[in-house]
Formats: structure tokens, sequence, C-alpha cells
């Protein structure tokens, strides 16, 4: 028996959310990914390892620019409303927010080039001691805030939020050693430095698993709770509207 | 004689796009004075300023919420296609850069309060020497990207993309300057560490600029070399069979 041609169209809308979510969720693993590796290139001292971080930066992107055609492509072929809509434009945003995580990994490594760049004597261990267990709190906040976007798990994207507060306290503490560290002994200000944009970059990084896991909820909510949010409603009323006015006007 | 109904969506389609550009525009406007207000704060150590700057931060947030939910609405009620839906699209990442300016003026009110805290004694003219000169060409730049994006006018886009590389320089020259003087007088490393993060902020709204430049040529080509784009012609292409096949699978 033939599909009718309704049920044809949402079958393809589904099989492009689906390569959709896929992408975001390849470009999560790739981001994840990438920040291990510059850490572990910093930590072993690797600068070939380090290079290959920086130039990996460009599969990202790629992903990147791939996602938002698809994103374009379904929103124009499939014209989805309501929440289908929402979860697209929020997958839209996540796939911003991966990308830049993948931009933070690759500033990580371009320190990691600028602190071992062969002329200056290596930077004492204790000017890098809080950079592993940032990175560390950074990792795990990434990973746990792409698993809650593939199970849509809103208690463990709210648990990332408050994880990022603990991130940050991290980095104003990181930040004050480094400080005295500096003042201690001058010489190791231009490493110094350095580990104050490797800090930088991964609390940044923490932001943006925040908002990873704030528009989870968001996607979430957005489905269940609509009918408690006038907005929305407001938005579906006019649609309502607008495809009936479609339907009397047309033949 | 009354129009007909596709006129009077073609016209609602106008008002709504009108109505989302100058929501941008005024963004925009906002993002510029944002970055006045803090960078005169920081000259004049006007500590209430400075708070204000930090509370008006609210405004561009609030209007960033608006233009998304417009542009969501636009999408959903209009279904633009092809061209119209690419200028929605860049519209909408152009609202998250000038979100994240407004972010980047906040970030130097906050440094300004760090600075001025009353508590260590005031930092040296020449820690703050480079800010405004960086300061200038961040606004210019801010100021440029704006006017091309309103007028759409490509050769001055592709200019903001080279002043981009000026302020990379001057960030450069100015974080050497700051190493030196910390090096120099080691007391002086708590008050530079927060000069470094002003200039980081100021350099990345460079960064938005040239990202608000890089939408704006892409918008304008998106538009004129459509057709030497095959990706753009699949999607047109895909769409147009779409339509008909609607067409005739309805009655």
């Amino acid at each position: 028996m033939p599909i009718s041609p309704e049920a044809h169209t949402v079958k393809q809308f589904d099989v492009q959310l689906a390569n959709l979510r896929n992408m975001v969720m390849e470009m999560g693993g790739l981001a994840e990914d990438q920040l291990k590796r510059a850490i572990a290139a910093l930590d072993e001292e690797d600068l070939a390892a380090t290079r290959e971080t920086i130039a990996r930066d460009r599969i990202i992107n790629g992903l990147q620019l791939k996602a938002d055609e698809e994103c374009i492509s379904i929103i124009a072929l499939r014209q989805p409303l309501g929440s289908d809509l929402r979860l697209i434009m929020s997958l839209a945003s996540i796939v911003t927010d991966l990308e830049r995580i993948g931009d933070g990994a690759k500033k990580i490594a371009r320190m990691t080039l600028h602190i071992y760049d062969g002329v200056s004597s290596p930077p004492s261990a204790k000017l890098l001691r809080d950079v592993k267990p940032m990175a560390q709190t950074a990792a795990t906040m990434l990973h746990d805030c792409l698993d809650a976007l593939a199970r849509l798990d809103v208690p463990k994207a709210l648990s990332i939020i408050h994880s990022d507060t603990e991130l940050d306290q991290e980095f104003q503490g990181a930040l004050r050693r480094l400080i005295t560290y500096m003042m201690e002994d001058p010489r190791t200000i231009g490493h110094a430095i350095n580990v104050v944009f490797i800090i930088k970059a991964l609390e940044r990084i923490g932001d943006h698993c925040k908002n990873i896991a704030e528009h989870t909820v968001y996607l979430v909510e957005g489905k269940n709770i609509q009918q408690r949010r006038n907005i929305d409603m407001n938005v579906v009323d006019a649609l309502v509207k607008d495809v009936e006015m479609t339907w009397t006007n047309n033949p």
C-alpha cells in the first residue's frame, strides 16, 4: 500500500532531523576530542600533537557549515512549525557553541606553542598546576551537557548550570595564584600570561557548555510546558490562523 | 479594489522584515553606546557610570530575545525561501555578535570596578595607555560594520575585515608593553592583569565586527551570485520540486 504524500513528507522531515542531530553529536564528540588533545599535548609538551590539534579545528568548522546548511534546508524544505522549529533553532545555536569550544581548544594549543617556543626556558610545574583540574572540570561539563542533550535529560542539564559556578571559582583561584607567582618571580610573567589565557579559554568553554545545557532545558520545556507559555501560544494561534487562511484562500 | 491574499502576505513579510532590520540596527546602536560608555567611564574613573553600563547590558540582552523571537516568527509565519531565508539567518547571527559586543563592554566595565576598587592605589597612566587607541579602533570598526550592514556596502564591509588585522596587531603590541611594565614593577601586576582582560575584550569586539562584516558580504553575495553557487541552486531546485509536489498532491 503506497503511503500518503503527507506521511512521506513527515518521514523525510524525521530523517533530516535525525541527520542534523547526528551532525551536532558528531561535532560534540570532535569538540571533546580537541579539548582532550590540546590538554594532553600541553601536559606532554608535544608540539607535533599541538600543531595537529590546531590543524584539526578546521574539521569542526567544516561540520558547522554543513550543520548550518542543513538547518536552513530543513526550515526551507520542511517549513517546521512550533516546537519543531524551536528544536532546529536550538540545535543551530548549540552548533555555534560547539564551534566556539573548538576555538577554545585551538587557543590552548596556540598558547602551548608560545610557552614551549624553544627560546625561553620552560615554565615551572607550579605555573601550570591549576590547568589540569580546570580542564578536567571543563571536559566533564562538556561530556555531561552533550549527554544531557542526547537524552534530553533536564535534571542533568540543570546540574551543568551549577558546575559552571564551580569552574568560575576555580578560575578566580587559579588567577590569584598566577598573580602571586608573577609577583614572587617577575621572570615567570611571560609564561604566566600565556597560562592566564589558557585558564580563561577553559573558563569560557564552561560558559559554552552552560549555554548548551540551557538550550537543552529550553528545548524540552518548549515541548512540555508550551500550554503555560503565552508567547508560544500566541505564535501557535497565529500559525493556526495563517494555515487556515492559506487553505481557504487557495484552491 | 481589495488586494489579493498573496499581495497581502508579501506586504506583511516586508513589514516584519523591516521590523527585524530595525531591531538589529537598534541593537547595533546600543552596542556602540555601551562601548563608548564603558571606555569613557574607565577614562574618567566614574564608577557610577561604570555600574550603569553594567546594568544597561540587560537592554541589549532583552532586544536579542525579541529579535530571536521575531526571526522564528517570520520563518514560521512567512516561510521565506532562498535568499530571504538566508537574509533572516544572517540577521539572526549578527544579533548574536551584537549581544557579545555588549558583553565585551560589560566586561570592560567590570574590570574598571576591579581597577578602582578603592582598596589598591590607582594604576599609573602608562598601564592604560593602549586602551584608548584600541577602543577607538574597535569603536570605528563597530560603527563602520553597522553602516556597511545598513547600506549593504560590500567594499566597506571588506575594509572592516582588514581593520581587524590592525586591531590584532595593536593588541599584540599592547600585551608586550604590559608584560614589560609588569616585569619592571611587579607591584603593577594586579592592575596590569585587569588591563590585559580589557584589551582582550576590545580585541574580541573586533572579531565580532569582522563576523558582522562577513555576514554582510555573504548576505549581498547570496543575492547577486546565487546562479554561480551550486549549493544555492540545489536548494532552489529542491524547493521548486517540493512546491510542485505539494501543488500536485494537494487539492
